[in-house]
């Protein structure tokens, strides 16, 4: 409840550092009975690691998980599962350098304003690292959604800075380090990547999320909508600021005419509602938008303070990834599933 | 908890439907010893009430707050404060005829799916019409928040349809129905919708809100981070279908070098974090985006379906606002509020 | 979430003051399709109700419930089911001479103390009355819970200051003032009770509430046992100073040979349990019993302080209950019907 | 919110099985700055480790703590405190026999009906080790209580079975197995438990918890009232079957002019009370007892069934407390810190 639980029903707390000892999260209200292993969630969290490509940070982390509880002879007990993931790549160093100025940015100065105290560990809490016990957690949903309705989740990277990258078959996207749905524009991905580098600079990228099959009627009007709890999860993403469902932000210049999804007896004959209408699933496919900014640790100098408020040139070396928008797909999709098992617990709750 | 309460210490738990005897909400948590009268609620419930221009629904409903509890001799007591807004302009009418049919773009089908029930007067609790639970609850955050930090809240449209509307002084937004800063535009605004109403249609939006006036320190990592927070509020209100904080949409195609606002000794040098870092408030001003769909319930024809699943035609007739975005300008403010004082007691809470 | 919302996923959340326009309730998380009027809550509110027998205060209220939301042709919609009660006695007076002093025992020097405002109108928020929410509440679940497992939720008196009432009958309990379950003790509780109130005293009691008919399950471990929710409930009653379950108190000098009820086919032995284990509902009866202190506002003079510090006598005149346990046993049914249908529904969740 | 998670400020959520790889706990909401260190958690543990004298489990666990995050040199950061304690003792063995029968008086046969599993590793969640992240996570809340407000919380064991153990100093708790407050009655206790480990029997206990130096005002009317949240807390702990606060189940022979505790300017006359009026505190001492019942594994064959109903005789060999009560003293005192400081937190939220 303290900001760190994310969910009523099914909820996940999440502890850690990015350079402390471990990093983690309990998982409670998993439905008994369900087939788990390790190897379950390791596979999603292998999708999110770092190191996996010259794109990305090459701290080196197995980000190996270990289930502390929960689960007995292979199956979920109903009781929390607690999940931890030891940090190893810390690189003791001195960091006293960084410790007293902030990047332009960055959430150094507002962790420092709000606590009062600074942790300057690899940005300590506000890490992207802190996502992986949520893509862990992901991984239960997402098994759990699949075997009790089918459900499908899945995403991919839509646009790269300045490149949009349409959609050609989900059968691309692991078979590049973007997570693009089309295979013919990874070469040009890479040159930008490597360019971007070379400048120490980094950019911002567009990630699209989206949910098959699962039944009309999840979602908690008024406050507690689907899309309301999709749009909480996805903003508390780390450089996500902006979230949209469906025709999002086109359906600004919509007329009614065109926006409402006609329905048939054949299915609805379009989709601009993302699979939610009045913040209950209409059972069509849920599609989610996210904006991702670019990370603010890079090496171009910039201005900025110190905690004495004099004014410094700040400049970020160290492995930080270039953007962060490439490993936020599977975790986007994680939250997704996470939203998505919470609402279909309540769901049951009240019509069984 | 179970879907119609907003906030986690400061709380707004909404009841009521469009037709039935009356609507309102309890605050709880609001502190002791603010100054309140229900004229200061009614002033917001004034700005959002339907009826007052051409370009909206013409239902006549005075919206008229009555303060139950949590209030003696002028000032609130820190007990909860339960608000009364009897439905007036209800209109008994048969809706047999509507009764069995789904509005595309609608939540009825919706509703009648997640429930099994289906509750036809005038949208039922899907209507916008509960959002004035909100905007009353939203105007107590307002005045605590501008006497214990001067925080002003304040929203416009920037868009309607295709139209943009550049910002330029808030001293026009009260001048024109609106809720538009830039009165020169105000005579295209009316002649657009004119000519929609004329032809049965509808059309989206585009609502900018923005804070000013508050500390550094505010929003709860991981999960409950302050934008986080404002995206499932603001998702949560009818219509919305993306939100977005500071450059939003705009940090894909960023470069951090460009994203990133520098800090000087004398203040940020821009503001593309929305005033937001980290899912911490920085204390620059935090700027929010809405896109709002146009409004399903048209009098142009659709294809639809009927509760046996067949296919008939759908024209919706009666009082509809062609353009809710109009009216969700104070609606947007009085959510930012809502979420702000949330957070405003939750830090106080750790950090007195 | 901020003290006066009670559940999880069944929810009340209260408001509301003795003397102040009126007092009700939001319900939410009520499942569609219950049957429910004005008259099923009516029933319950009426056997709380002041002024029924010269035992109890002599204050008159009606306690009419208005149905505002969530029932639509005499069904629960399953949105917010909003209750209000109109104050009618509210006896406007000169409150300026109590309102300076303190009651010994009474809430009114904690609320000052905790929220720096008075509000002396008839005990505010601290008031009994405020329990009529509550069983209004309650009647909604007792019904659903009755339809749904037949589960019967009793209670009765047993025992008045120094008299023990022993269990007779379950029918006795309607045909007195006192809720007694046995129609022979009710002489000698009157004249104890006439004798008191000639004395200007007042007196403690102990209750007993007991559920049946409800199936194995319900409890969620750890914290939220189903024992530890029904001790938070009951406590949370006004002047309860005691909560037991099963052998209660008896259970500190059992051994465990007698303590553990045995199972056979045909049933356990016993129920030193009190129908709950770790937690969780065995199926047995539920049984809770509860000590209510003597009502702190009486005749008789006694050493208080006023808000400067300063000593005084404090006597208590006006409509007072000499005995609060008198009115206390639909309360408790209330609540311990609240806390059933909570985690009758959370363990729908995750085990359908 | 699932129900391993306790406090709504200042949280606790909870994860483990006696016999699984390791237990811990996530706590949430500690403001930043306290100094913290993994010895001042484990001189908590320590007090509840099992197998540290005869009349206790000879299960062999150090308790040993590892802090994974939230404490950055020796301060906590307001981030998540990540406890982590590993099982050691776990006896590998063969737990057929026992996980086809039910222990009377046992969660065994609960847990099973409510998950549909049965994990029969040593009680599994329902086991009393799982109270030890629970220790753990109240000594920081000792700490934080003690440093902000001077707040001191202590316990005693007041009655074994039969034997009461009438308070006689503070001093003598530290000095005997049983947290007795009178080191004169400590032999005949030690005969008492000889004997009963002797007959394979178990036996009941009360206990009494103590919270001095607190001020007035914490505690949120009306349902989460500061006494109702310690029953909560306290009828949550493994066993206990009453909770009462001050005068308790004696109130009930009360007179109201003997209850009520009357006020001079050099303090209350009495505490019936138990520092506790209407919910919140008074300033006074805060006194709660608790009824334990006797552990449901005994020697002593008793009446059960199997998992398939048939009639058995069950009889429980292995390592257990005889008297469950011996090591609920500095538990109790945990779930008291607990509660009070997320009180503590609540209160200053609205009233900084």
């Amino acid at each position: 409840m303290s900001g760190n639980t994310l969910g009523k029903i099914f909820t996940v707390s999440n502890f850690g550092e990015s350079h402390g000892p471990a990093i983690g999260c309990v998982i409670d209200g998993c439905p008994a009975g369900l087939e788990l292993s390790a190897e379950d969630i390791q596979l999603e969290l292998d999708r999110r690691r770092p190191g996996t490509s010259r794109h990305v940070t090459q701290r080196q982390e197995p980000d190996q998980v270990e289930i502390l509880s929960g689960v007995y002879e292979g199956k979920t007990t109903g009781t929390p599962i607690g999940l931890l993931i030891r940090n190893q790549d810390q690189r003791s160093k001195d960091y006293s350098a960084i410790s007293d100025t902030f990047r332009p940015g960055h959430a150094d100065v507002t962790y420092w304003k709000k606590y009062g105290i600074r942790d300057p560990r690899g940005g300590g809490r506000s890490s992207a690292r802190l996502t992986a016990p949520t893509v862990a957690a992901g991984a239960v949903a997402k098994k759990w959604l699949k075997q009790e309705f089918g459900t499908l989740i899945r995403g991919y990277m839509s646009q790269l800075g300045p490149i949009e990258i349409p959609f050609d078959s989900w059968d691309h996207v692991a078979n590049n380090p973007f997570f693009a749905a089309n295979q013919s524009l990874v070469p040009e991905l890479e040159s930008y990547m490597d360019e971007l580098r070379r400048d120490g600079d980094s950019i911002g990228a567009r990630i699209e999320v989206v949910a098959q099959n699962l039944p009309a009627g999840w979602g908690e009007p008024i406050y507690d909508r689907l899309d309301a709890d999709i749009a909480h999860a996805m903003m508390g993403l780390n450089a996500v600021k902006g979230v949209s469902i469906g025709a999002g932000f086109e359906s600004v210049a919509q007329r009614g005419s065109e926006h409402g999804d006609e329905l048939t007896p054949d299915g609805y004959l379009s989709n601009h509602a993302g699979g939610i209408l009045g913040g209950i699933s209409t059972g069509q496919d849920i599609t989610v938008s996210l904006a991702i900014k670019p990370t603010s640790s890079i090496r171009i100098e910039r201005k900025s303070l110190n905690k004495a408020g004099e004014p410094v040139m700040v400049q970020t070396l160290g492995r930080h990834d270039p953007c962060v928008g490439i490993r936020a797909t599977p975790i986007a999709e994680a939250l997704l599933a996470l939203v998505l098992i919470d609402h279909a617990l309540r769901q049951r709750a009240y019509r069984c």
